[in-house]
């Protein structure tokens, strides 16, 4: 699973159909590996549903998918993410790509626009990461303007 | 699943033996849902998961499982959290509970530790939670501490 930051610092989001739910769910760019590594796995994916490629990738996790599997789910941080192909999808595929600026991005995760366990994970992680290489996020805004927090904290007897 | 704080802000981890890879992971209470609702469910699982209860729920997060299935992940935080109960555990589980100071908990999501898709989800929108209710996490002191990201930044080239 891809987080792809422009450098115009947007994150490239798929808005892709669900057979199951008959509507498109935002999502980051993911699929299933063949035979090859998770990066260049990821690498692929990014390009072939979105066209985007990326001059710099950063590993963030490789996480187990849960008790009852074996399969692992790994995590990049692409940079300089930029439109070289055009998209390659498989027939049962159906994806808009679209370009949310990284200061809203944080919203959309916080209101459950990011609908799926594994896009909200990867987000998360991406994000923080993202803060540590010095990139203002919303995120960062709406704590530094928390300052009722206490109160709030108090308010509610904790 | 269930992110559980005692008054002490310690955070209740499972570590549960995993038959496929024949080891414990550290994980957060959790399981499926039976006649009942989620919350009912977040209920029970902590309490016979863990012999915990909790006096306040929160509700943070309904996700979908991902775009292959209908199912869905629901998040909680759970505040005030007490032993008042033996466990009660299927035959099939193995489960030592601990007791995490939230102070060390980011530390362990950082360096994956908590290793399941799931608990880095759940955990990751605990812990934001949690800092806008006015609790101190280490995940704030680490980014007040990062006044050479700028520098990084630069250094990495972004």
């Amino acid at each position: 699973m891809v987080f792809a930051l422009t450098a115009k610092e947007e994150v490239i989001v798929n808005r892709q159909h669900n057979i199951h739910l008959g509507r498109r769910l935002w999502e980051l760019p993911a699929g299933c590996m063949e035979t090859e590594t998770p990066l260049a796995a990821a690498k692929r994916e990014l390009r072939e549903e979105t066209g985007y490629t990326a001059g710099r990738w950063l590993k963030l996790k490789s996480l187990h998918l849960g008790k009852w599997s074996l399969g692992r789910a790994h995590f990049y941080l692409a940079l300089g993410a930029r439109k070289t192909h055009e998209q390659e999808l498989e027939e049962s595929e159906d994806i808009v790509v679209e370009r949310i600026p990284l200061a809203r991005y944080p919203a959309l995760l916080a209101d459950g626009t990011i609908s799926s366990t594994l896009c909200h994970g990867a987000s998360y992680e991406a994000l923080a990461c993202l803060e540590s290489l010095g990139y203002r996020t919303a995120r960062q805004k709406l704590k530094s303007g928390q300052g009722k927090s206490a109160n709030r904290r108090r308010a509610l007897g904790h």
